[in-house]
């Protein structure tokens, strides 16, 4: 947690004040917190801000802002991702936002298990996309869309997704093209599950506007190779 | 797991054999292996071949081998990271070497609780990388060492890891420069622990070789930068 997250009515009044457990515990177990000690806090969906504690007790910091402070950037990014294990769900998506994407979707996939659709970690997303606003110091909450049906998501609503301006890659092992480098530009992405897409979901993807890029010939788990494509993507 | 990496033991007849447990559980799990099929197998150390199944029973899988297949080439970098949280030390070196990391040095600094080092993890990190391996199709494992102490390590050992061809990159948020990307030689990269190095440790890298290079404004946590950063400087 580099800054701590409030939601806009806790910042109404002259003094601001932390009240979530969660956050009160990182802090008082990570932070000695005092009076007159600085802390960076970000308000959901707006301005981020070096604040001054007035106070502290068990129930509450409260605090003054002193000054606002910029927000990183995103990356031009939409990541399109096929659903994965649950485990690796909070992970994965903490880890997409952390980087900045700007939108994610979670995507079903012939080799996704239909049960990892009815985990109730699918009910957190919200609470994954504030950890990773938190650990970056980002305030502004990505898109996350869940399409549980491939084929009219692919037919139907990448295309939208797709322009002269806007490419699409997917990786895939087997293409002879290499995934491009420090674009200039904003990109679509695609990951495929475990084990990968089938031949008849790349030929889909291919169809409706998708490049297939090799990213080599190592075989990268899901979770590694976002954050691994996105340091290629945009390193320029 | 997508190949299966053998103790060059067990590759010494005609017809070879996977007995150990972990990875028969695998197969049986994961694949209806039956006589006949093909199975990619990689020697430790050594090739890669795809492999035939002669027979399957509940304590053996035994193979024929039919041809080598082409090993993936390694990334030239040697990774200098500090020792990360016990539970995610698994991980990070899986994906270091699933990634192709030639050379991985697990380091202490000032903000590594000591308490790190005493985990029983570190007594398996041979099976970490041997997962690393299997999930890459990789069958030469890096090196991985341990240094205990920071100043030690980087007045001593550090220097004879950068060269004119080889140069070190510690990540550094504070930096001016810009991580380069597309780097077409060797380099040795140093990666902070949780809260990042604290000033005299940056110092005494910079003192030593390294060059501190910012990777942006967005606070990346250790584990998700090391694949972020590796698909940047290796993008060409």
């Amino acid at each position: 947690m580099n800054i701590v997250l409030l939601d806009p009515r806790q910042t109404e009044s002259e003094v601001w004040s932390i009240s979530a457990k969660r956050q009160l515990e990182h802090l008082h177990r990570h932070l000695e917190l005092k009076a007159g000690d600085t802390l960076k806090v970000g308000i959901q969906n707006g301005k981020r801000h070096l604040t001054q504690v007035v106070d502290v007790s068990e129930t509450a910091v409260r605090l003054k802002p002193l000054y606002e402070e910029p927000v990183p950037a995103k990356l031009p990014v939409t990541l399109i991702v096929a659903m994965p294990r649950p485990k690796v769900l909070r992970r994965l998506v903490m880890d997409a936002v952390t980087l900045g994407v700007e939108k994610i979707i979670l995507l079903h996939s012939y080799r996704v298990d239909k049960s990892y659709w009815q985990t109730p970690f699918l009910q957190q997303l919200d609470q994954y996309v504030t950890l990773g606003l938190e650990q970056a110091g980002d305030t502004i909450a990505p898109k996350v869309e869940i399409y549980k049906r491939f084929k009219p998501f692919v037919e139907d609503i990448l295309p939208s997704l797709i322009s002269a301006n806007c490419p699409a890659y997917v990786a895939h092992p087997y293409s002879d093209a290499k995934m491009p480098f420090a674009i200039q530009h904003s990109c679509t992405i695609v990951i495929g599950p475990e084990g990968g897409f089938i031949p008849y979901e790349i030929d889909l993807l291919v169809k409706n506007g998708c490049q297939a890029m090799s990213l080599g010939s190592r075989i990268i788990r899901t979770e590694t190779v976002i954050p691994y494509v996105l340091g290629r993507l945009f390193s320029g």
